[in-house]
């Protein structure tokens, strides 16, 4: 196992990882890994996981390229639309697998992170149905004690965990409020409903048959929420550390495959003008 | 001159209050007033100065109640819309006169005031053009070192005054921004310049005939708020102190007005929308 550690190079170099879970916290020891702060001094891999933010998608070549080689397979386990497409692109579309990370988690500081709930992975080939090497590396991340399932459609998967991202990430972060606040009256939950209602016909309009209706999509992402607690979402962190946040790949490509299509994306639409006007801000401060 | 003074009643009875302002600081020394904790307390007057949140608008009655006598006019310094509507209809419309108060201004502590930019008043009989009386009240707060102006149209008052509430009290406060991150980008620009456009909207359908087109009222606005540097709006500072904000003055009537004439309101329908969800937050801690 070859890691990638750019800024906390020095930290994870010499004391390994902290990892509070509440699965049960511990540490990585710095014998047990090999880590790098340049991906040009990194070999060519078997399997490239991708944890970038996708405000990164500009680095992937210079990131990612080093080290594949023939036969590598580029899993990208990245938030939102828009980072499998562009790895195909650089890369070669066969190369591509996509997985969704359902958990909570924070970096807390150089080499610590917080794992503060949930915790399953979800993958699954690029434009394709997954097979031999998908359910490969899922075995391979469940003999790692992380549960992880193949998806038999990448896309409709991205879209399902966008129906969290999009009111959670999005509208909490341009609103500045914790998870709590957004579910925690009946005008938060109709405007979380409204959002998600908007991404569901946006989804649709992107070719994804979703298996529930509107009221039992939004009554699951509220459900989900409600066991979070007091949540920041990474977005809303981002926001409050004055860090970019992910907003092309969690509002700007949704709202945009919604336009395309034709479907009533006006308040989504909104919120994605707000997380610029947030990011202006950021951009104007640094 | 009588002051009901609730909250801070104990301080500035004993103290007074201490005025940090930008035009020089003072003291209102406590032997020379008459400060009361109970409207009922009160005499009778000639002009009662309502300078209360909108959101009191359910105790007016027990508030003014007490000093309203034969021949008392009443003026309401509030922001935005419907509380001159209100007044008329508990106290008769002849009494009613609005004023509006351009300063930048903040309770800072208990008997605590910091001024820290502009302060003119601009006031108009409710329905009527000013005469004698609003002149006289006029006069009494230029000889009191406040300037103020009689208004021809009241109403035209409190909309061109709600195209810097609408932008810089309501969008601010739904996305925890100061004045100066609203403006700081092109972006945080351009959707300043789009509520104002729809306000403006608004206001036309209400009857309002504005001297400035939107672009030349989006400047304007623009400009006097570039010399309030990183000013927290009252609505911002309500909500982070957990205070009830003056939504339906502010944001909700101005977009009742607007839809009843059938003006294009969506993102002030929005910012609307998002302010309740923010109330719904303090109305479910408190």
């Amino acid at each position: 196992m070859h890691f990638l550690v750019r800024g906390d190079y020095e930290v994870v170099k010499e004391k390994g990882w902290r990892v509070r879970s509440c699965a049960g916290d511990f540490e990585v020891a710095p014998g047990k890994m090999r880590v790098y702060r340049e991906a040009r001094e990194m070999p060519g891999v078997d399997l490239v996981i991708v944890a970038l933010k996708t405000t990164s998608e500009g680095s992937y070549r210079e990131l990612i390229g080093p080290l594949v080689r023939e036969g590598t397979a580029i899993l990208s386990i990245q938030n939102g639309l828009g980072s499998d497409e562009k790895l195909a692109e650089l890369f070669g579309a066969e190369r591509v697998l996509g997985g969704l990370a359902f958990v909570c988690i924070n970096r807390i500081g150089p080499g610590e992170i917080h794992h503060s709930a949930h915790g399953i992975i979800r993958m699954g080939e690029f434009g394709r149905r997954g097979g031999e090497r998908a359910e490969g590396i899922a075995r391979m991340f469940r003999e790692s004690g992380v549960p992880c399932e193949v998806l038999p459609d990448l896309k409709k998967g991205r879209w399902e965990k966008l129906m969290w991202n999009i009111p959670f990430n999005g509208l909490g972060a341009v609103m500045d409020l914790t998870t709590d606040r957004l579910i925690g009256s009946a005008a938060g939950r109709e405007m979380v409903g409204r959002l998600i209602a908007e991404a569901m016909a946006a989804g649709e309009g992107d070719g994804v048959l979703f298996d529930l209706t509107v009221e039992g999509m939004v009554e699951k992402q509220i459900r989900a929420t409600e066991s979070m607690g007091a949540y920041r979402s990474s977005m809303l962190v981002d926001r409050q550390e004055g860090r970019a946040m992910e907003v092309e790949a969690i509002l700007g490509e949704p709202w945009r495959r919604g336009v395309r299509a034709g479907a009533g994306v006006g308040l989504l639409g909104q919120v994605y003008a707000m997380a610029k006007v947030v990011e202006g801000e950021r951009n104007a401060k640094g």
